[in-house]
């Protein structure tokens, strides 16, 4: 067979054990939009059943033998084949090289830690929570081995989450940003302006509703090619021309609502802009976490907490809703949208502080697996850091260290991904800027095609062409570094807190 | 082995297919009710990826090593074992014996049938669909060969949608059936009694969904165990612990989205009351498509258009819909739930007439697949039968046989469930009103738990263990006999009309 036939049979297969999983996504939507409340029992058993026929067909030997003959090859294929099986044979290999006996022992574990999570965060005991933590650890060690990451553990846990990065680089880009965030953090903290937490109250959810759907579509989500729907915690999943993101309402938080349903819009442009014709392979399918992460921030930051963005979608806010924005100024709507509050609870921190809860927790994984921290020894860590890069202490390790459910199933490694994704959304923001100056005045005439056009060609059209430090180097010119991020929150905060040796509000009059 | 750790790994196994297969179900009922509209081809290479790995895992070579085993045991297995193996056997024979290029074949010429139908159908251009029914004809009975029923091509696919039943019983059956059914709709023609088409009107959508919600819960339809959405055409789907009904609602046709509702409620109450721990083996799966039809028109027309049933959800609706049905008396909201009006349309006709469409689409396939009938001569043959039956002539082939989708893809076969399940539903009345007189007396006082535990019990948890005839025989004591649906017929249609000799309304005093 030559060469061609061959990456022709690859690529089919590999597509179809894409759609098998796209269906296991699917059933994971479902389970959070629309599943019965007793219908757990049998999912549970649907999705084992299919996760079965997945690694059947991902695991199947005709897989192997095809990469072997097409590497064999590998000078006469071209970058982009070379791109779809470097991809496929990483996949291959996660699908074959872990004995089964191992996955279901992780599989289980995950479960039980899960639950073991839950009841030692309710009842504030991390002594409960220490075994499972060092079964996790212990696993996920194992699981380098297998996959030949022996030694470099971590490094292996972090690349799964985003192929090419290390933590070694990781580490470097989070120095420089520490030093330059604790500061501005504590000047914001410091300021004398405070944002109204009472601003916006009794937002009908329908209202909501129509609002969040004008904005969404406008900045460019294809409800041809896509929907979002309710569930309890907001998230996007699905691809190509089916990508289905969910949101919550509550009344008197209709920008939490609105501005996580614009986090999961960059998500869903980005999977809606993967080629169609090649999904699940490394050209039709997203390059990473940080990456993903980089197109939710902008669009959800950059874009959306921008004077021009407001100034198109403010009137309708008060056309919508006039009786309930009646009191609250423009100004005072701006700043309840850039509300700076340190906080304990990552999940809860705005964009400036949420750096920080991302830089205690890689600080503190990668000494986990280096062993030069002890799991006993986690609590007194996270309170320690979380003094030194937020200025709080935890009370209790259900506000620390018992926070995240991300660990209780051995997620170790997917941290940085968010952080990565701040410091890259803003490099390609400054890009942006620097090719079309008055991007913000095309925001206020509620224009998003050019940046959207701009991200379809350079990220999304990629796909995993490229890893995160490529695309960074290719699509704005230099290395991935904190310094757009940091110039970024300096010139929104630190201009809007007066914290940066300047008055509050400058920029409002110039804006 | 034993043969209890052989039956112990076949059941695990074809659970596991079954669990397959309901993702497909799953799959479709998102397709109607949540699909983007530009997500179709996607959709399609999902299902068709499901459907491969389905295959792969219920034509598994083990399958036919555990059958053989235990098939060399029969007389070690219990009743209910043998069930299991029997019914295991005839899906494995149909995943293995059907040649893979055959199968391929028969979808696309399911697809291309379709089109071609929906075209002439269109067009009223019976000509250019005559080949597609040709080519759908010989692959059936090609089908049948591969399936050693060569010789009984018509009785395979009457099987094929209700395991045991044959198209001789079918035939004694329909034909004692319509010796009594056409003088009967004659008589009802005749009646000077008309239903006003115009009575009910204007029913705002919010309160259609609130009663009907009420009404299905009411009846016993378990919503943590299954939901209700909108598609373009009500179906049920799904199984145990989570069943997916849809309706549609319109403002001008309220009885329309309840009656179809109550139908969809009957199928659902019996997947709901399979047994959960056997899913897709004989002991939790249903007996075939004329049992599932028995239940979902016991719901619809013996329970939900009796007077008990209305003396109890009357009031309601007048409450819920004061101005739309003021002018409305209850003898006019009886008939208009009641009306009988012939129609040339299978899918508008009444629940009387309903049968003679039926009994007139058995007939033709039959002499279809005798070849006592070219396929030429179905038009012609189609207007005579629906003349003598209906005492209608279509004025074209659209309103003739054009009219239904089944043959475009090559279900033959499965029309006459419709009218089996008919008579069952009247035969199972009859047994449990001679267990309980007084079950419109339940029905006026809200309470169907009896009639739902009678057949939770004896029909629903029986799964596949008993066929159709031989449930109707365990259950009722007698075969399987249309006299009991016409006894039904005459004594609510007839007496409403007064077409049986007695003044129309007569029960109505009584009832």
């Amino acid at each position: 067979m030559s060469h061609e036939t061959v990456y022709a049979e690859l690529t089919d297969w590999i597509k179809r054990v894409h759609a098998l999983g796209s269906v296991g996504e699917l059933l994971a939507w479902d389970e959070q939009v629309n599943l019965p409340p007793g219908a757990a029992e049998q999912r549970a058993s649907q999705l084992a059943a299919l996760a079965g026929a997945q690694h059947a067909a991902a695991s199947d030997p005709r897989i192997g033998a095809w990469l072997t003959a097409l590497e064999g090859e590998a000078a006469s294929l071209t970058a982009d084949q070379k791109a779809v099986v470097k991809n496929a044979r990483r996949d291959f290999d996660r699908a074959t090289k872990l004995p089964e006996e191992f996955v279901r022992e992780k599989a289980a574990q995950g479960s039980r830690g899960y639950h073991a999570w839950a009841r030692a965060k309710a009842g504030d005991d991390f002594a409960s929570y220490a075994p499972v933590l060092a079964r996790n650890l212990e696993l996920a060690k194992r699981e380098a081995g297998y996959l030949d990451w022996a030694g470099r553990e971590y490094d292996y846990m972090v690349d799964k989450h985003d192929p090419g990065m290390t933590a070694a680089v990781i580490g470097g880009l989070f120095d420089e940003l520490k030093r330059d965030l604790v500061p501005l953090v504590k000047a914001i903290a410091a300021s004398k302006l405070k944002p109204r937490s009472d601003a916006l109250r009794g937002f009908p959810i329908d209202g909501q509703r129509a609002f969040l759907r004008e904005v969404t579509q406008r900045l460019g989500f294809d409800y041809d090619r896509g929907r979002i729907d309710v569930s309890l915690h907001p998230f996007c999943t699905g691809t190509g021309s089916d990508v289905r993101m969910t949101t919550r309402f509550k009344e008197d938080e209709p920008l939490d609502s609105l501005f996580s349903a614009i986090h999961e819009t960059g998500h869903g442009l980005y999977e809606q802009g993967l080629r169609a014709d090649q999904l699940g392979t490394a050209l039709g399918i997203h390059a990473g976490m940080a990456v993903h992460e980089s197109q939710s921030r902008l669009w959800e930051n950059q874009v959306a907490r921008s004077r021009g963005f407001w100034r198109c979608f403010e009137p309708r806010l008060r056309e919508l809703f006039p009786r309930q924005t009646q009191g609250v100024s423009s100004d005072e709507l701006y700043l309840a949208i850039n509300a700076v509050t340190p906080t304990l609870i990552r999940v809860d921190a705005d964009e400036v502080t949420y750096n920080l809860h991302i830089i205690l927790r890689f600080e503190l994984e990668k000494k986990l697996f280096t062993g030069a921290l002890a799991i006993g020894d986690l609590p007194a860590a996270w309170r320690e850091s979380a003094e030194g890069l937020l200025g709080l202490t935890p009370p209790n390790d259900r506000e620390g260290v018992l926070q995240d459910v991300h660990w209780s199933d051995g997620a170790f490694g997917y941290f940085p991904s968010y952080c990565l994704g701040n410091m890259l959304a803003a490099q390609l923001w400054y890009r942006a800027l620097s090719l079309r100056p008055d991007l913000e005045k095309d925001f206020a005439g509620g224009d998003f095609t050019w940046l959207l056009g701009w991200l379809r060609e350079n990220i999304h059209a990629q796909g995993r062409r490229f890893d995160a430090l490529q695309l960074a180097r290719r699509v704005t010119g230099e290395e991935l570094s904190p310094r757009h991020l940091v110039r970024y929150l300096r010139e929104r905060y630190g201009r809007l807190y007066g914290a940066e040796g300047e008055k509050g509000w400058v920029e409002r009059a110039e804006g």
